[in-house]
């Protein structure tokens, strides 16, 4: 047994010394590997991942490198191992954890801040000023698993408490790894308003983020929630999820139709998930006076905005990777109360071993793939599928 | 007597039926005409205007129209009086006005929201849905004074109670008209952060926005407050009002200095009011995670803007179109206090018969003009000084 | 015909020079009376009155003057109409008005702020600093109908259009009554956290803003949402409307029971709805460190509060008067989206003329009544039940 | 040589295994003992402690256990050391800190919390639902020095980095002490409105929280600050430091004299420092409607409270233990900018040995005493000051 004496652990709940484990060859290279079971410490705990979903983050990953690493660090041929949104069981505690116990489900948000620095003292503990900052002789405890610390895509993993959230019996393995992903939805609404019960908000890009993003902002009441896009499959299943109004925008002008749907008036709230080069300037161009975009997508290059026009009409403008302010939690209850069915944007399951595949299947969007799922063969839920 | 009978009147303070005002012809086009006095309504006064403080949008007004003014409604060769930044006597109150006294010294705030929409009724009445409506046949009653109403290069005008700051007796009519500057400032300020003691923070750009800008921030208590500009004429200025550290970007690149000047760490804040094409660019890589960007100026036309290192960064971007949320009335406060001296950047006064020569100064920065002021020739302390 | 020529009107709804009022004589005593029907100025329009319900205050009212009246002007015997939770037709339009339409269903919130007023500027209409200022010879536009100014209980009310909310079609006259009562309910949520999705709250007191408070609170995805009270019928009704658990402080300890629920931790939120003695202090002992409490209700005399608690436990207390910030609007929105029925509320209704009976049901709970609702004769919907 | 491996110490700061340290015995019990020299952990640093301000909790800590301490974890006769205004110099630093450098100068704020309860993730670290957890089994980061951790009056501490604020060479060891009582007045004033400049405020009870509070009030502009008493030696301070009013309440109705002051309009906040068993109510009554109380002190037993009083006018009641949301950083700016002296309130400095007579001081207000300080020989000041 692999575990020092300060971690708790369950006869239950066996964890072997080695694991598999893809890691990061050469940009664009997964092996698959076997690697020892990680240890948590103090406030961590070790997860023992059932399912992780794939998001577009990951091929960007797996190819280029996390978005902020600092250069030089980039993690090929590291032994790092991506994937970001999982869930599990937990199977070990750390010293002094008692927040979870071993066999609960839970999924994880990304982010643990540091603590220490002054965006996370503020709660922003996803603008920690130690990002990243984890590899090499300093480390300041941030961790953002799958991005600059070792994620899911593997048996086991080591998660600070502060980034797990219980999930309820009534969701399966497949819903709760979309958590994070309602979570981030949930944080940009958070963000931009929040109290939007009865205010009107278009969510451009029927990408994940932006699907439940419509869910979100219905179930917390938003009217009316129009979703813009270029496939109508999707905004179909956008409709189910929540949007009142659709908007495929090869057929039609979207800030004129959002006029139009809206008395002239323009919405509230843009939540931009499309990352289109001129979504800043449509967003602008949708909103009333005093209106506020929401990011959560970007253009890799940059594109022309103008800025006139924001300032001229008072618009707010704010940028958020991934979830932050617990909106995890906030995310959770509302799945967990059925306000919405994420599994809608559920479309395959594959067994980790074929994670390349799966891996193709999300890139290349192979029968209209949305969310793409990777499950380990211990899964409970994986077994009795396969009976 | 033109006054009805519900406006209250002073014997000691006569209004006459008509008055001598500038009003616009064709595009850039003054004409000095006879008007007749305005009447004062429902939560309104009659102000005397004794000083006019001359800005930058004025210019732009003059040549162009006002920035957000629905097109067909320009006010060229419509009797329309620009100027914004004035302050003066009040000389007649409307029914139920007890807010204010006949005598009392004033200086205004251009922005009174119509009070009945969406934005108002949230308190951002400078974001008034409303705004501009206050022409033909619908009146909302929103009025921006100078912009979308009458404004200040006259002898009278009307004004609603809430755009009026009380004027103490020991600041000069120059330096009142500057209050609605550092009350821009402070909205800034206001909206980007507020509570800056002990925080880190760049002004970029030393016009008049700017200079205030770095006199308000360092009377907040903002340590260092950095202010980037071309003249060292202005930067020596902006040192006298508040900045502890100046950077000529003609000579350094500002980036790499603020970085050097904060330990590599990045500002908190950024107060743009500059409108420099890259400015939003530049103000995002001067930043620290987390950080937020107010843009007080912008440039005219679009401009490339990085929006993925926004987003990566956690970076909020406000947009002000001048004062707000009553910080006119918290700049006052600091005024009066002595906590900066705003009469360093008033350089020019002329009479207001002799606007066109002071819109030469302030246009063409003829003698290094900052702020350039015309004033009546009624008001007190103009007659003094020319004892 | 008595509307003045700037007022709009439409022949489908024409309007009578007088109408029936119950007016206050004497405490206590209500009078049926002849009285003129009043005309809209700027920014309000004419509503005719279809239906009514009843408040606790209003019994209040009706025997001891509105709550925060200036001594001296008690509206005893001065033709004062009270009544302040009604909803109807406009019927005309006052000067510039086009935000709402002739024939369109409205329901109304109380507090229309002065809009000048330092409050009103920072969007806390219903803590306007001239409050009930528009009696006698100064009119500051504070209205507050059914408190401040002529309310309800009658045929025809002006209304400032800030004060309305339309009224969809799939909502009856009765439900459409309730939305005041909800709205403040959601501004109780709203100022003490809004963003309450999977965090836990308290409701005390099943009384009309308590039992729409557990549907608001359920609404916006709290968990768990815990009601406590002490008649059962009033209790499974608040289960009816999203409360998860309710607790019957006859027969169960309030705050032991509470903290059993929330595994010993306290919950995140108190909506005070009861106005018991001990009230704040039973609150503050089920709160969590760092909990708030928002009291929609309280005592008439002064109770021993332990504030060494509230200070040692960083507890947050705000009061509440009625309904604010727009919070009936996203009220409205949840009700039309049918999130929760508050027509569960509704028990009784009678004609305006009987208001008297109606008032004795409302106070002595015949029938176990909650909400009981007057309506005019005129009401379609009337008309439309009594075929 | 105590300290372990991934400890950096430096030979100019050599660290003793042992140190003089008070312990508390029985209630009201202090011996002067012989203590091992603490090790820091990740995060934390130890300081050599060279000055500690006497606080009036210290006393009640010392007589009666710290204020939240859960029952049967009193500190007595466990070696505990109290006090927790101190300062010093770093002089090792735990594995990974670089935040902080040996021979630095640094002053503490007392609240650590665990980084991982709800209330740390948003920030309220203050607030932290782990508040003592950190004796016996359970440690879960917490820490309060001098409350529910080992405090300063000794010759070395522990402290987590969140709790360091750096310590200008313009500031002596006896001012640089007073920080965390500034900074907990800038708490009080951050989470009741912040942003004051030209808002009327008043300062109730004019202790150490107070008088900093009056100074604080008026560096961020406030006006009038109206400060409130029974000593004309402290209210005469109070003046010096920034009231711009002065109330002896023995002489004057504080209610009544502040509403004159304010024009019978009542102030924007209070901040209660007085602990008086009527302060709230009073607070209350000098408010104008909509405005805030933060309760700095409180009387130990339950008093009467106005409840209605406080709902009618819509007032907010805020309850701070000491500092919070990084307010000392924001008074370490205000006190090295000079922007108030705080150094008036230092009344007395004894050397550490004669604790017991300068607790005789501060408990039984000696010569007029309000700050006493207690020094340890070590401390480079007090050398120079024997010399």
């Amino acid at each position: 047994m692999a575990m020092p004496e300060n971690v708790t652990t369950d006869k239950d709940f066996p964890i072997p010394e080695t694991m598999k484990a893809w890691v990061l060859g050469d940009p664009g290279e997964l092996n698959y590997v076997d690697k020892p079971v990680p240890t948590p410490k103090r406030a961590e705990v070790l997860v023992r991942i059932d399912a992780v979903a794939i998001c577009a983050t990951d091929l960007e990953i797996i190819h280029h490198g996390p978005p902020a690493m600092i250069e030089g660090d980039l993690p090929f041929n590291k032994n790092y191992t991506p994937g970001h949104e999982y869930m599990g069981t937990v199977v070990a505690l750390g010293p002094g954890v008692d927040e979870f116990a071993i066999g609960e489900r839970v999924t994880v948000e990304i982010h643990a801040g540091c603590g220490q620095c002054k965006r996370c003292r503020q709660g922003m503990y996803t603008s920690c000023h130690n990002y990243g900052k984890n590899y090499g002789d300093v480390d300041k405890g941030h961790r953002a698993n799958g991005f600059t610390t070792d994620g899911g895509f593997c048996e086991y993993q080591v998660n600070n408490i502060n980034t797990l959230v219980h999930v309820d019996d009534s969701m399966s393995d497949e819903e709760a790894t979309l958590v994070v992903t309602a979570g981030t939805s949930m944080y940009g609404l958070t963000e931009i308003g929040g109290l939007i019960a009865g205010e009107s908000i278009v969510v451009s890009g029927p990408g994940p983020i932006g699907l439940l993003g419509a869910a979100v902002a219905k179930a917390l009441g938003a009217q009316p929630v129009i979703l813009t896009g270029t496939r109508d499959n999707r905004l179909e299943i956008g409709k189910q999820l929540g949007a009142d109004h659709v908007i495929n925008i090869r057929k039609e002008d979207p800030v004129e139709t959002v006029r139009k749907l809206t008395g002239g008036k323009g919405v509230d709230y843009v939540l931009e998930c499309s990352g289109a080069p001129n979504a800043v300037n449509e967003a602008a161009q949708m909103l009333n006076r005093g209106g506020k975009i929401c990011l959560a997508a970007f253009p890799s290059d940059s594109v022309p905005v103008d800025v006139a026009y924001l300032v001229r009409n008072n618009i707010y403008l704010y940028g958020i990777r991934g979830e932050g302010k617990t909106a995890t939690h906030r995310a959770e209850a509302y799945m967990r109360q059925k306000r919405f069915d994420a599994r809608l944007i559920h479309t395959h399951t594959f067994a980790m071993d074929d994670l390349p595949e799966a891996l193709r299947y999300a890139k290349d969007r192979v029968e209209d793939a949305i969310k793409v799922v990777v499950k380990n063969r211990h899964a409970a839920q994986m077994v009795e599928a396969a009976e």
